[in-house]
């Protein structure tokens, strides 16, 4: 998602350490003691406006989420929200996916989320895809075992190589939706984009893809 | 595939033993010897009418092809077309897709295909389906190491629950296609089916999935 600058933006989040953790790095492997509990910590990797993951912490405050998204005017949207809203569950990270490890401990993380990422449809921009190789080693590394990634988008080619290649990885696929909206799914939260794409009648699909016990190191 | 009985199905079935191989136990372990050569052996389970069998083994003489097919009276309509245009690299099997391991020894076939199997969409038949835990154990014996299932349908269920088996099962998905004939896949060639069915703008589904060296007995 590509927004706009937003003026105010690095303001509004340095004014909100309490939803905006400012010093990520010192949280690694204490994650439990910020959110004051034990609760299964899940996490979205590219938040964006935050309509999901704020919708997520509302309908399950048993569990803990971080919303992850490296784009400032972005993730100053998603505080709106928290500020409006407030949720003791959720808290929002102002850094790039790939580098997750610095923020999170081995096997910290009980799921993942992953909602209509770009789709990065060239070739030679396969790395930057978050289902690639590299990130799926991030995501392994900061996962439990058996950890699961559940992932959606409406782009075909984005979920073609997808599927394709979180097997590849050796990871298993779950269940596979090719057409969320007409599957009889219950408790789907839509992000914004999903909200609007949908609309045009296009499906909307989704998988929920495990790491297997043999791939962790 | 259901069809109406064909009446002399059986009689034109018995008098073509060069086409549908009366003795199938006997060629076990010995299909080379019966093709007259070393070519690779594809099948294709539940061949139905043999337009796909037909025209792949058309097209690729270095490779040779056995349609399997439990229901005589459509095993009795692709030899129809074999008597019409001879193709000396295709065999029709006449026998049930789960009794696979009496009529091949282990590893004798490089390649699988499945092509609009019947979808069995209720829950408590997952067990007739080709896709289905069993008859992946059966594919995967009578299939060389790292031997694939290539697989097409239109039944978006039956696609879902197939990607899933492959991946439960340790498959990898090479490569995944959501609508095969907008993808610019070349050398496609259609089954009557498909014909008929993708005329009406249904998306043709079709996934490469690989046996993992690890999962061979």
């Amino acid at each position: 998602m590509r927004v706009r600058k937003r003026p105010g933006a690095e303001e509004l989040v340095a004014a909100h350490p309490e939803y905006v953790v400012q010093d990520p790095e010192a949280w690694k492997g204490r994650w439990h003691q910020r959110f004051g509990n034990d609760h299964p910590i899940h996490i979205e990797i590219g938040m964006g406006k935050g309509q999901f993951i704020t919708g997520m912490a509302a309908a399950h405050p048993e569990i803990n989420y971080i919303g992850v998204e490296m784009q400032i005017s972005v993730v100053s949207i998603a505080l709106d929200k928290l500020i409006e809203c407030p949720l003791a569950n959720l808290q929002l990270l102002h850094v790039d996916g790939s580098e997750l490890t610095n923020y999170f401990s081995d096997s910290e993380i009980d799921q993942i989320y992953l909602n209509f990422s770009d789709p990065w449809p060239k070739k030679r921009h396969e790395k930057r895809r978050l289902t690639s190789h590299s990130f799926l080693e991030v995501d392994e590394t900061i996962l439990r075992p058996s950890g699961e990634i559940h992932f959606k988008t409406d782009n075909q080619g984005l979920f073609e190589y997808s599927l394709s290649s979180f097997s590849k990885y050796g990871m298993i696929l779950e269940q596979v939706w090719l057409d969320l909206h007409h599957s009889g799914y219950e408790g789907n939260i839509m992000t914004e984009y999903e909200e609007k794409f949908s609309k045009k009648g296009q499906p909307i699909y989704r998988v929920e893809a495990r790491f297997s016990d043999k791939t962790k190191k």
